[in-house]
């Protein structure tokens, strides 16, 4: 595995021709990662992942200081999982003084974008200027991700971005927890009661696929995450996917997305139901 | 020459490995444009220009709707300049509704980006949007436009988008007066005025070799302009380039840019003084 810091130096290496799946990670690697690695190996020539801790997604208050590191781990596993190409840059370059910014105009007002303000015109400045760099033939995201997932597709449809955007699973825990950097906040306790998450989110789609109207739905799944112990929900809703609107008659895609507070951290998860 | 307009038979047609001269216009060609062609026919297999009235730089108040078109006659100039592919789309395929923006976070609130607050973020919206439709070896930039050239070289910088930026310089009538596709708005009478604008900034540069301080070049600027009938000044500047920023003792290249209102047409002239 080669380990690149340089601009330049990624791009000459990556000038041969060969296709790439392209893995963008923010670090502190757990299987979710290593499944959109494993992903991207079987079906290109080579496996660039970067690894970089965006400031520009985090909000004023949020937990850029504190977000967890260790690239020496992060190292070993990616060579572990076979990535041929590690992108290790720092916040200089990839952030020159006032830099130009995209800006999200739609779907960016629910879910997360909600939440936190400007998050995801972070993402897709960061991912734009990454796509450009690596020129990859696909790029791989875990679908925890699923409002970030759908606002990248838009971002490669619209801007004509010549990538193949590969949507993959929520690896989970055997308790039914999503793998996340920042379960590492939790405390066992937190860990335990969180796994709670998955189950409601079982229980909501099941209640779609029985008829259950959308609003019960919803209520009922505000009720279940309401009663885990020392904890906030920040949003539960019901959007179309990957549209991120309103859901109506014609909805095929129903994203089910959920974010709770804990005391050191907030997590995310989701369900896809489809219709029919 | 071949005509496409939808995205992906352009995709498609530059698919072949060539490489690729791009020669973004407005349309409403003239010797300016048409230079652009002759610099990227030398150093290119391939000629792609497009032609498109890119709605988001032009502001609430200004010519969009009579903006100059005539596609006829763009085409056929196009043909005799030796273009091999002309891209033509709608502003539905340029703009699908919400689409993400790119926003410019500094040299856009001097000279024409002052004026025109959100011209160069709809510049730089459509430009990276055609870099990653054309994907071209280098993309030709008039320095007419010399704002947009710096702010151009500068994403590109930024982004690590893979294209090579061409200056190339100003194309001027007889007369002196610059070529723009607004000239059209002038009267026969205008069309002398105007011409006084060149004159102005050729003593401009003269002055600065002369050794004359920059504010007194710069109000001698404004004096000779203000004497051109039926014309207001839009703005007179000298900053350093191509950062756009202000003069400082270690400026090797100065901007020497205006902005002349006339009755129906805002004119731009430039001119770019390099020290001793």
């Amino acid at each position: 595995m080669r380990i690149v810091t340089d601009p330049m130096s990624l791009r000459e290496t990556l000038s041969d021709g060969l296709t790439v799946g392209f893995v963008p990670t923010m670090g502190y690697l757990h299987e979710g990662h290593l499944s959109l690695v494993e992903a991207a190996k079987r079906e290109n020539d080579r496996v660039v992942m970067s690894i970089f801790v965006n400031p520009t997604q985090f909000g004023p208050n949020e937990d850029l200081d504190r977000y967890p590191r260790d690239f020496e781990r992060d190292e070993q596993l990616a060579r572990e999982a076979g990535v041929d190409v590690l992108f290790y840059p720092d916040t200089a370059t990839m952030y020159p003084l006032d830099m130009a910014r995209v800006t999200v105009r739609t779907g960016a007002d629910v879910l997360c974008g909600a939440s936190r303000p400007g998050h995801f015109d972070g993402v897709l400045t960061v991912v734009s200027k990454l796509f450009n760099l690596v020129r990859p033939t696909r790029a791989y995201f875990g679908l925890k991700d699923a409002q970030q997932v759908a606002l990248i597709e838009g971002y490669v449809r619209d801007y004509f971005v010549p990538v193949e955007i590969i949507r993959c699973p929520i690896i989970r825990e055997d308790s039914g927890l999503a793998k996340s950097s920042r379960n590492v906040y939790l405390s066992e306790t937190e860990r335990i009661d969180a796994s709670d998450i998955n189950r409601a989110l079982i229980e909501a789609r099941d209640a779609l696929t029985e008829g259950v109207a959308i609003t019960s739905v919803q209520e009922r799944l505000v009720e279940r995450l309401s009663a885990i112990p020392n904890s906030t929900i920040d949003y539960v809703e019901l959007v179309d996917y990957p549209t991120l609107s309103h859901v109506t008659d014609s909805s095929t895609e129903l994203l089910i997305a959920v974010a709770v507070q804990f005391e050191r951290a907030r997590l995310i998860d989701n369900t896809i139901w489809k219709r029919g």
